[in-house]
């Protein structure tokens, strides 16, 4: 018997209520009760997105599959995009395009540097007829922000008829994001990081000008095809059984983030990051990201520290998930989230399975 | 406060400790411990499949995302298809196909009667270089069971080439399906029904034959790309986040089933399957289905009954979910399912809330 304190990126640990939401009785997904649910979900994740003008679509899939879906149904065979990337799930839209034939253009930052407005109008301008323009909201790699604001007025500007296209899985319900007032065309997420759900369940907000495009777009697609559900939302329903169990837990997560005030769920995850960063300072581990987010905190590891070792033998010997790095950055950095249910008390926990490993040797001072 | 009995075709009802299992603590998705989970939720998943020879997949999505990695996994442009369909299920088969931009061969059935080997012989000589026949184990729509093993065999003989890809969403579990010894290229399941698990989750057993032509498969495809599935099994994990708390239920239940013995619950679904047409019998309704499967028994509903007045109303007052007819057979038609975790006694509630709102009408006979 263990006690796990999740301190991961997604999958975030879940509030008590939401666990037990899941566990009541499975309704049939074509019933009143079952539909009231699902509209109360759909109602307050436009409060969480920050629109009225969207149509809020629910898909079972995990996030890289709503990520998917926004390729599929905005693009057509030859259509150019772009991709501005800061991490690996940008790269991640790089490889969804290409693996549905298309050549986007891409401009990266390095590692740990957020989108830069200037380089994104540079690219605007020597790339002309685009149809999409693919953003991160945080990149949950990097843990970096992007200042979505100036992006999308660059695109907006420079080429009126691309849609910005934002992943927020990582950052909605954790990060100021403002679909309407900052012209946001689609933005998708996932049910299991800033929204405390399980795993399992995407949203996208589409507005009305990435609805005109689904409409005209022919890239196949059927599962995840945004025409059908829409449709099904007349009736309060999804195309296909969906994860019933889930949208109960979803439903309960989001009564809670209501009742909290979403500007208050902001600030608390970013008072958790601040609080992790004093700690940091205070035992000399540096950032990773020079433009960083609320959501984590991405730790550069001293030299000679395996990284990799280190948070398995934190996550066996005291029952802590501390995340590593991914793709270059595997064992040089080390991820704490900041988002959904994770409390100071879980991250002094992880500070103190940090410390007893890395002090002794000098690695890090003592706090 | 309302007690509820679901007597539908899935989602079924969840066994209680399926339920507790989902409301236990998160675990992270790249740990030893959900590693274990998944492993061992695969390794029952062939036991429930009757495959040593296949890879059993799994994917977060429901039965129809499924279906649609069957297609995008198995076939290129222009490829020649056949389905042959026995209900509505077959005719989702046809939609993916042709939302692909194939042009699928389709063999129909009048709705209630099974494949017909004969025809399909006929339909294989008719139209040779076949990729791939899809068929559905059972069709939930019209409560059908298909002879797989003959149709197999016939795919076999008239076009060694094509692939015999079998929907088994509502069949599996509940029904025998024997994937190696029938020689089935590719089945498809979801975790709702005979698994007795909440709905979301995807499973696909993946012979030898089906592998050598996903390679080759040019149909774009990212989030169901069965080839990142199959390298992710190398260290226990899918290749993007799954949903947890449905793979903690799922392997509950399949230790259930494990326990019970797979001949045993096929053989407690038919005996629920006689009990249920006893006693239509004796109130004087009929099968709807002239091939039944023991999944669910469809009955006709005798002139001047609105069947959907009616569900809803016994759903109202009594809490009980039963399913009505799709498609052309709305109102005409109800199911009761006897798949999973559906008892005798939950049936005996359905019958009585029949018996008492069609005996004093005199469209039925009290039993």
């Amino acid at each position: 018997m263990k006690r796990y304190i999740l301190l991961t990126p997604g999958p975030t640990p879940l509030p008590p209520s939401v666990s037990q939401a899941m566990a009541q009785p499975i309704l049939h997904h074509r019933t009143k009760e079952f539909g009231a649910l699902f509209e109360y979900t759909l109602e307050q994740m436009k409060y969480v997105f920050r629109t009225q003008a969207s149509t809020v679509l629910m898909c079972t899939t995990s996030g890289t599959g709503m990520m998917e879906s926004a390729v599929a149904n905005l693009l057509s065979p030859g259509d150019k995009a772009l991709v501005h990337a800061t991490g690996a799930f940008g790269d991640r839209f790089v490889k969804i395009l290409r693996s549905y034939g298309l050549s986007p253009v891409v401009v990266s930052e390095t590692w740990g540097h957020a989108a830069d407005p200037e380089k994104l109008r540079r690219a605007l301008k020597d790339n002309p007829g685009l149809k999409a323009v693919f953003f991160q909201h945080t990149d949950t790699s990097t843990g970096v922000l992007n200042a979505l604001e100036p992006l999308a007025r660059a695109v907006r500007e420079l080429q009126p008829e691309a849609l910005v296209v934002v992943d927020a899985v990582s950052g909605l319900a954790a990060e100021r994001l403002e679909t309407d007032a900052w012209g946001l065309d689609v933005v998708l997420t996932g049910s299991q990081k800033g929204l405390m759900g399980a795993p399992g369940l995407g949203f996208a907000a589409v507005g009305q000008r990435a609805w005109a495009r689904v409409e005209e777009a022919k890239l196949p697609r059927f599962y995840f095809d945004w025409r059908s559900m829409r449709k099904s939302l007349d009736k309060k329903e999804t195309p296909y059984t969906p994860a019933v169990t889930l949208v109960a837990g979803q439903a309960e997560a989001l009564k809670l983030i209501r009742a909290e005030g979403i500007e208050n769920v902001w600030a608390r995850t970013s008072r958790l990051a601040g609080y992790t960063r004093a700690w940091a300072a205070k035992v000399g581990l540096q950032l990773f990201a020079r433009d960083p987010a609320a959501i984590l905190t991405a730790l550069k590891l001293p030299e000679g520290v395996d990284g990799d070792a280190l948070i398995k033998d934190i996550l066996r010997e005291e029952g802590i998930s501390i995340a590593g790095g991914q793709l270059q950055l595997k064992g040089k950095i080390i991820r704490i989230a900041h988002m959904g249910f994770i409390s100071q008390a879980d991250l002094d926990a992880g500070f103190a399975a940090l410390e007893k490993r890395l002090a002794p040797s000098g690695a890090v001072r003592s706090a």
